[in-house]
């Protein structure tokens, strides 16, 4: 995981937010030669990610500090497993540890998440997918959770792709515009690097953005029957992807209906946070 | 709600990590002088929180956008409900529509989470708090969140209290002081202007830590017996929170004890994003 | 043109690195409560690109000054044209006078450039378009004063479509992947809303890029006989763009081989600055 | 070069705006464990500026890359001539090269052109300065190539140094004060550590302010026949500077004149950019 | 000290405002290869305070500088003592020289000022402690030095305390509210991490104030006598601060009164600056 | 007084370490909808300076304020004087209240010093001039409040002067290099628009810079005969600067000798805040 200089404003942001330099309980207890070895450990089932994130949580605080991860993001985790080591002065880590935290917690949490729809749809075609409702901020960090998880990224931002949705096919409506047209001028006026999306919420606007030129079409809140046979009718000529109140009941068989893409927003906008917690030990220098 | 330069700041990041102003969608199909007016509804029930957030996030895009809050922060919620309005340039309320809902819809799923807590333990003595288990860079707005639900605040980070936690104890003990002496010389030491709370697993400790003179006290995963004995024995002389592991089953019967807060760090950590939506109707000018 | 809290930020670095609130020339001759009125005038022929930005340069220094563009981006200029307005303090103008044209100057330059080249290959079915050899922290202004001048967009940014390059190509070779090997791996790991385009140097590799999936080609440095024949070859089953060193001289030789695209580096990263001058006359008040 | 905290945030800029931290081409082909060698070299004849900069690019993608200039900003380049190598990730590498070549390629176009207008007034007592016409938050950068081209600094920015144009005189005019006395004004109210430079236009105006007391003089557009008058007249008594419209063609006529300062906005308003390129070999770890 | 984040930032503000790395005089005069061993030392009586941070100022501008703290924050200096040294490129020494004096001679003041008040009242219970009337941006480095003074901090900022002052009770009073109330309703509301003081200006306000529940009562602008009668009508029931243009010559006889704490707004808004020079020897490599 | 982007920010840096939004104090005690009527008055004698910025902390908090301003920068003041108005939210009014009153009690304390210095010498040849010895991050506000208390004001930054002390002389020296030589290479590569000041401690070093051509001459710490015979000996033909310990008691004296400058460092590094408060009515909607 690259810290960005962005990542690292994060990091900078969360140590302010917490005066992590201002705390009186470690001043008032902590000799500043107390020296301490942390060991991160998981406390629930799941999914290692942004270890290296927490831990340069920790090098913020105090440069001196030493610290290594013990196991990669990706790794799956039962409880009591060790997942990273921070060690030095007992003062910084104890300053830095719940911002650490806080980060690996979430970003576990969405790859745990995120794993878990992978493992129910394994063997099929499709790939769970996450959507652009991230907690503001962190969208970069949360879509690499959901990677970690093994999961795939949709659109990390409105930049890297077109896609058609329901305002946008009703803002032509709205001036005689039929979906055909909207979608026609979106092909015709996109960045050539990038493909066009369409939303469609049956199968007679899926045939006519199909007409139309789109390389990827979003079928909305449509019944497994009706994704199949979209699934039939398509025919590998786009990209299907499946969106709207999917969970972990129904995702398998949404997978089974054939289409390429399954995007499940609750994976980053309401993931569980993993159980985390930092042993420590002392010893005097 | 105060759009403090920090929030503004927060909302320039949702909007750079969105490139809001990117977004080719939006610039193939919405001609510039179309315009629209958009209206946030709740789609299920909850209690809202952010709104003003929510609508400086429009306001940051245009500001010739004209946004009006039509319920207050802390109202309840049912599915249709309008909770804002925003009325101007189509594509600029596009731009700004995702990262604005990804504010509200965090916020108002900890106010909804929240008030269903405080819903369970009305008419007893103890609120319901939050911790410091947020999300990097919105600490601030989660807390406000909390309180939008009708919850309180715990501390708002590490400058604002004392906190005597397990690994401060260990500490001491590791150079031989005891709990006892550990939190006199906390309290002798803390800034004149914040109290001392200690974490405790039982009772003995308990009575040890009230005779070194703690303000507050945290009952550490104890049981609503052991609670309800830790309420007797201190008989006012002390604040008393409940903490560890408690959920909507249990809140009740950790309530019936007599403490006086209940800390709930999921709250935070692992919110439901509350489901909202922009309702868009377009107009030619 | 959307001034962005990234392109204000970008006028404040302009506003300090000229100290304009730091004037001793003005401080010593100009009284605080003479007036302007300047008149920003083009001194060569071109197109205006950036004159929102120019104006939102004045307004940083004094939001009390009255501003107004008398052209819109895009408009051709002749010598003696007025293409925006500013009135006020006349202290305030001249502070904000040099940052103000040097932002119009460069986007009207690249604008300029940029009409040139599409108005030579005018008729013809290839567009226009840039690269990201812009200058740092100008990007996305740069690339807009490219659409300014007719011309259209490339990637804007390393995420926006994957572009395969010959030292990428090389890194598979030195592992013994093959080009064709190359390609069919970026198609098949690409994210699902973005193309793919693979740089080839002969026709040989155009038919295998085209063989495995590629999107776009770039025909790098060929002949425009050689451009010809593989627009002939490809036929329509993906988009062709000619790059490599084309000039006025020979844009239109290259238009007429019937590629669908021909990126310019210097459209930006060596525009001729246009030259506009401030007219200013005073009035007491 | 100082890589200034300024700088650094000019290269954070540079590399945010490239996305170069999600970049789908590269996730796609380069393992992570692939490293590669690369040399910056010269595809053009020119002088080299900012070679330490581009370095920095690559360092701050990647802290564990190994860079090193391999020539001196000032020297010239011949095509093919290494500037720079750059040695580790693969991946690192080709994420940050193109911002680290945005930079070289800019600051070495102006340290050639500059050192073009350099040689050809060689000789000569004439010194070849820049202009406040720069890209707006490149000022500092740009001025520091034009020394590496062997040319000097007019003002850095509006505090250091008095320099009263056209619209300052008018500004006097219009209120009943004689150039005479704008000067003289100007000359008792400068911060006692700065100059006073004077445009004027003929020699009465000359006249007049070598009278007032001006310490530089700024000859606008005067043919050289009448800058040679202007060179016997002041006699020493003032630093004369020539400007306005100062190509290649005459620069040589105008410094034969004895004038001690010519000013050239080209340098840095409409440069050429030096080409270069990185070449790079793989090998596996 | 803890360079903190905000802190680097401080530093740069600083180093950006004196224009480090813009320095013509050294440009001038000082060769690149030159070295210099600079030591800080005092020229007058007092107590060191920031050197960590003066030193810092020096590794921003070159981190190739060595550097080494002499003496610890809160020593004693008398003149001639050597504070800290700075070992290396002598061009960078001098430009980071006024900085690094800035920031550790105010400190330095504000340290030596505080500690003169601790020795006057040294024996007694009183403990001197700071105001919020801090230089805007320094409030955490100044309390700090408070501290190296061996003085100890009030409120860091608004969070972390409730104080009510006359604003508050008037406000109350304004609409009815009793001083009784408005404690009582400060108490009932406060975080519970938090105490409440209150400002009283008379015995009969301290009674009213104490039965309502305040832990700090702050006596404004009282008579030493009047003080103690404070003290002993109080009895340890509460906290007492006295406060109110308390300086040198009264402070003792206040301190003798039994108080608790003294506060002094002097200390950080009007310290006198401690006198230090750097002492510069030169070698060339 | 111009609120420039650099002062917004550091208001916005005086707001944030006072945590002006999270104030338990005014959410406990002030109903939101209490209005309030603000006068910041002179509590003594002295200059006002800053009072616009003082405002701006108020509009930074609560933009619907209504602030103004009842005297002018530069002002005297007397006990009981008006300055400044505020009229709104009591709630807002007493979270902006002391980052206002510490931003103006500096500036202020600074004119009323300046004033009095000014005040001494009133009548003589001599200005009194500041130093860089300001509080890092308000050099430019500190040098404002200079001028308003009729000051002038010395460098502003290493930029905008060539100034030669102690430590640039003697890297000459260690290098062979004599004091002449250091004037005569200082004032042949200085920038064409900026002066040439020189350190002298003795009348044969200021005979050997007045020969090598200084522009202005620094007399450090030299006595008034000293100084008198420097006035005569240089008879105009340099600026003549005293410096070095001059107090309230001395700069009659100094300034008697003829000296054009006299620059006193206590007026930035240890100026006396001024007292002020803010008296507070209280009215509801």
């Amino acid at each position: 995981m690259h810290i960005t200089p962005e990542v690292q404003r994060l990091i900078d942001q969360a140590l302010s937010e917490d005066q992590a330099f201002s705390d009186p309980t470690t001043d008032a207890l902590i000799p500043p030669d107390l020296r301490g070895t942390g060991i991160i450990r998981a406390k629930a089932r799941g999914v290692l990610a942004g270890v290296d994130l927490g831990l340069a949580v920790f090098s913020r605080v105090d440069p001196s500090l030493e610290t290594r991860a013990l196991l990669e993001d990706g790794s799956p985790l039962s409880p009591g497993d060790a997942a990273a080591l921070v060690e030095g002065s007992a003062s910084a880590i104890l300053r830095a540890e719940r911002p650490a935290l806080n980060f690996i917690q979430r970003l576990s949490g969405i790859a745990t998440d995120t794993s878990r729809y992978v493992g129910v749809v394994r063997g099929l075609r499709a790939r769970i997918v996450d959507t652009r409702k991230t907690v503001p901020g962190l969208r970069y960090l949360e879509k690499y959770a959901v990677r970690a998880g093994g999961g795939a990224n949709h659109r990390m931002n409105l930049a890297d792709g077109i896609l058609i949705k329901d305002n946008h096919i009703a803002a032509g409506r709205s001036r005689g515009v039929t979906l055909r047209e909207t979608v026609e001028r979106a092909v015709a006026r996109a960045p050539h690097t990038i493909k066009v999306e369409v939303e469609v919420t049956n199968l007679e606007e899926l045939e006519e953005v199909l007409d139309a030129g789109a390389h990827v079409i979003l079928l909305d809140n449509m019944s497994p029957e009706e994704m199949s046979r979209a699934v039939k009718l398509v025919d590998g000529r786009a990209v299907l992807e499946a969106s709207g109140g999917i969970d972990m009941e129904t995702v398998r068989a949404v997978a089974e209906t054939g289409v390429d893409l399954i995007s499940v927003g609750a994976l980053t906008h309401s993931p569980t946070a993993l159980d985390l917690s930092l042993d420590l030990e002392f010893s005097q220098t």
